[in-house]
């Protein structure tokens, strides 16, 4: 995002090269690994296919209502991994997609590939469902990604034909189920400097919230239409379509000078933070409608926590965080980044966690990498889901991530994450072995801010000549939750630096049952263990009764600790994040 | 249900009135007004007309595929009311629906309103989600209702035609995505004798678990064709289905001396008391697939316990106290009547709950009294829902209720649940103000045998001449929760005799929030209120924080208690069972 206010500026990501550490090993991955893997499914489902098929009606085309904003999300990933220092270059698929994409275009400017043909529903004939902003939204992305990245010729031209389609035909009334064309329109009047664009996005932001969408079992709510923007007090419903329309209210009132705007979103956020948000900065408890729960309903058993979540949580709150300068927005962009993005991943970069649960009490079989899975919220990684949203916009996120990490404004650059990168050349460089290490050296020809995270208790930067050095104490710590999350009470998890720690099963001594065990939270917790003991209880018919459990006997352990997103990679296992204690 | 063998038989319900108490006025409400609301909706809605549509597609047929099941079971409680002591005749109502749905069936015997005419899918072309099977199984209960009250005159011949038409399709293969045909051919069996109605509902049961119904994304278990019926640990899926298959299974068993079949009911049934179950005798911890959770997942925010698995869970107890004769199965069917069913149901009969959540987070409107409810999960009681299986369940259960208070073998009476009743005539009398109290006096010409519940410590009943008198202590006290219970540890909920307690924020004194509160376990509690502490806490930008949580400061409360089943009828509330200890 480019946005024309605010008080800290992006940077272009063409301008920093992560050269090691966690985030490379994972960048490298993403653009190769992944980007492939994913164009390998879009072909062998169809949903590429889909934009050739002119004129025949439904049966042929393929997949769900929402699958033309994948191509969009892969075609973004590519220009941003085209791009990236060190990255692969896919001028020649973009330029195949987007001839496919622009063929596809009706002369109206209109482009749906399940709406508006012969045998196919009508255009705009399901807005609670049908996913078509959306996917507009998606392809503006795309083509603003385009443009800036100077690849992908046309494309722009494509998504311009696209927004002023969707500004003629909803300049009066009308709404998308799936908020995204919001943050894409002014993303796209940021590029082309059309103030009609802007406009409309503005117009979708207020309209929302009035209860104008046919109504639906999940409610309003779930569509973002129960409550208007200004005056909601969290962030409720689906949490991506929340997330999205809080990016893109916050992108218009950038633009617009709506503090009032702003101000609403802002509060929103951080009562989401304080009361609806996992540790691991996860989103969204629910399976049934994706949706959040209401305040402290963190259930970390069959957490929902999706990785599009995590994802548009990083995009809400790197535009906050540019538009307030609060440095504190880093805190849970770090977070889910370390403990969402990369536990969603899998180490090749071909399977992935749709909802990253906090707790797995039942081993799960692995998914086998042909194969597709049903039912996205549930179970282990898998290569491919019905509903796979949330890879390519993992792809996009990681191709471009270096964005994320830097800011600048007219006294110098800010450092927001810690990652062995340079910016311009060698003019910034930052030297670290965060997160495993918390020694951060930041070498520059310019004055430098760097975000000292909440965690990191009395750390302070100090200053020498032209580099600030900064030592986290990123060694083990307790950290226990607010008594009014109940699904967590008497309980403690082990963090260190930004990372979540768990327990998984396949880490554990032969009869440790991680149903059995406590810890001891009086002894400072080791980087990978943590004493405490292995409860023997009696079996009972009935599970309450009228005096306190207290198991028969125990015997001490140690309990082996990984960080959370290293779970879920040596075979079926069970984990839990949060330890009962002592 | 008239077993052939067993440990214990049923009573006929005629032989048994409810002269007084709570239940006397349960029943009295739901044979007048709920039976009545139950055929206003029927009505309404169309699916009663579904029946007079004959060959005119799908346009003109309304309701889900299960619709045509409501107007079955709604014949069934009409049946069991107008033979009850003290009910409502509904013979004639009866007549008009025998004559309405004789002429609906095919000339085959087949009879469905959503399948198999012009314009309809075929005939069993959707056997996960069809639900053809399990609407003749309720059908079919309807005719064995018919039959054994000597009403609806005509409707166990169009039933056994029915019968023979699933005897005859799906004698090799097939299964229906809904169990319920299973009990439902057995008690056909019981009342005509025909053999073969027996042995298909066998093969049905033993065909279960081979995942030979079409793959879903909620998995072969939801259906309950994961693992064969003998083979499972405990039940899970979605809880109805799994109960309803249970029932049908302990049918076959008794019928057939299949002991080992019915061990493994028992066996799945006492694991799933002793681990998936509420403290409210509720099952089913899911609303996405209304699905049991894993071991120990039984979080009160958003419990699901769903009303039809409170239903039949009434039904699968019932049957294996009398296959058994083992009386401590009489608990969970007093726990689940006075907690579940008593709970679902509003004082005027005609709003319900479909999920009976244990904790309230925030107060919900009432759904107006004319208004359908689209989502059946959640939210406040409602006239009717789109899926609304719930409510004639729960008035056919109540209608017969009589018999199952009361067994008798060659020795005697044994009487399972005390209400003030009479049995053949004044022959054996039941004296009690339970549950309010706990003096039960049985009077009898024969011999009597109680249940003494699991929680009455050490009561026992005492003999005098022709009677037996039961002291039960019904007074107050603390329940504690397995700690494996996750979402409830550090928790403890007041139980007074069979009933559960909840904190209603309605109750409170101002200023005090259910959130906010904790309990003081060391003092009794008393019928309606436990001593505590509010507690006041600094508001925390982030949930999670590297020291224990502990308020600012505490003010001593008394907190207000009421049953639980008394809950949500004095205007929108919050509430929970358990209560944070101090």
């Amino acid at each position: 995002m480019l946005p024309s206010r605010g008080v800290l500026r992006p940077v272009d990501p063409r301008r920093v090269r992560i050269t090691g550490g966690f985030w490379a090993q994972r960048q490298a991955v993403n653009g190769t690994a992944t980007i492939e893997h994913c164009r390998t499914w879009l072909d062998r489902l169809g949903w590429t296919g889909n934009f050739a098929t002119t004129g025949t009606g439904t049966e042929r085309r393929r997949g769900r209502e929402f699958s033309d904003s994948e191509i969009y999300k892969h075609v973004e990933a590519m220009c941003w991994e085209s791009v990236r220092p060190g990255g692969t270059d896919y001028s020649a698929r973009l330029d195949e997609l987007t001839a496919m994409i622009a063929a596809a275009q009706a002369p109206d400017g209109y482009l749906h590939t399940a709406f508006g043909r012969p045998g196919q529903p009508e255009r705009y004939s399901d807005l609670n469902f049908g996913h078509e902003l959306y996917c507009a939204g998606h392809l503006i992305q795309a083509g603003v990604a385009a443009a800036r990245t100077g690849l992908a010729g046309g494309l722009l031209e494509v998504a311009r034909g696209v927004a002023d389609h969707v500004c003629a035909t909803f300049g009066d009334e009308g709404l998308c189920g799936h908020p995204e064309i919001e943050t894409a329109l002014v993303e796209l009047f940021r590029v082309t400097g059309e103030q009609r664009y802007l406009d409309q996005a503005a117009r979708f932001v207020e309209r929302r919230g009035h209860r104008s969408l046919p109504e639906h079992e999940f409610g309003w709510r779930y569509f973002q239409d129960a409550v208007p923007v200004r005056d909601g007090e969290a962030f409720a419903g689906h949490a991506v379509r929340a997330l999205y329309l809080a990016a893109g209210a916050v992108d218009v009132a950038v633009e617009t000078g709506d503090d009032a705007l702003l101000g609403a979103v802002v509060r929103q956020f951080d009562r989401t933070l304080a009361r609806r948000t996992y540790i691991t900065g996860g989103m969204g408890s629910r399976h049934l409608d994706e949706s959040y729960g209401d305040d402290f309903v963190l259930p970390p058993d069959r957490a929902y926590s999706e990785t599009c979540a995590g994802v548009a949580t990083v995009m809400l709150a790197h535009r906050l965080l540019l538009a307030t300068g609060d440095l504190r927005y880093g805190d849970i962009v770090d977070r889910v980044l370390h403990n969402v993005i990369a536990t969603a991943v899998a180490d090749d970069g071909q399977s992935f966690f749709y909802a990253n649960t906090l707790h797995q009490r039942t081993p799960t079989e692995a998914v086998p990498p042909d194969r597709e899975q049903l039912r996205f919220g549930g179970g282990p990684r898998a290569p491919w889901f019905e509903v796979s949203c949330c890879l390519n916009n993992v792809a996009r996120l990681v191709a471009s991530l270096g964005t994320y990490l830097v800011t600048e404004d007219d006294t110098g650059v800010q450092v927001h994450h810690y990652a062995p990168m340079t910016v311009d050349g060698e003019r910034v460089t930052v030297d670290t072995d965060y997160p495993e290490g918390g020694t951060v050296v930041v070498t520059a020809d310019r004055p430098v801010t760097v975000r000292v995270p909440a965690w990191a208790d009395g750390a302070t930067p100090t200053r020498d000549g032209d580099q600030v050095r900064l030592d986290l104490p990123v060694k083990p710590r307790w950290t226990f939750p607010d008594q009014r999350v109940d699904a967590t009470r008497g309980c403690a998890a082990v963090e260190v630096g930004p990372v979540v720690m768990c327990a998984e099963s396949v880490d554990q001594e032969d009869g440790v049952t991680l149903d059995d065990l406590q810890v001891d939270t009086s002894v400072a917790p080791e980087a990978t263990a943590v004493k405490g003991r292995l409860l023997h209880r009696a079996e009972r018919g009935w599970p309450y009764q009228s005096r306190e459990d207290s198991p028969e006997s125990s015997d001490p352990i140690v309990v082996t600790l990984v960080p959370y997103h290293r779970w879920a990679r040596r075979g079926p296992s069970t984990m839990r994040i949060w330890l009962p204690t002592t």
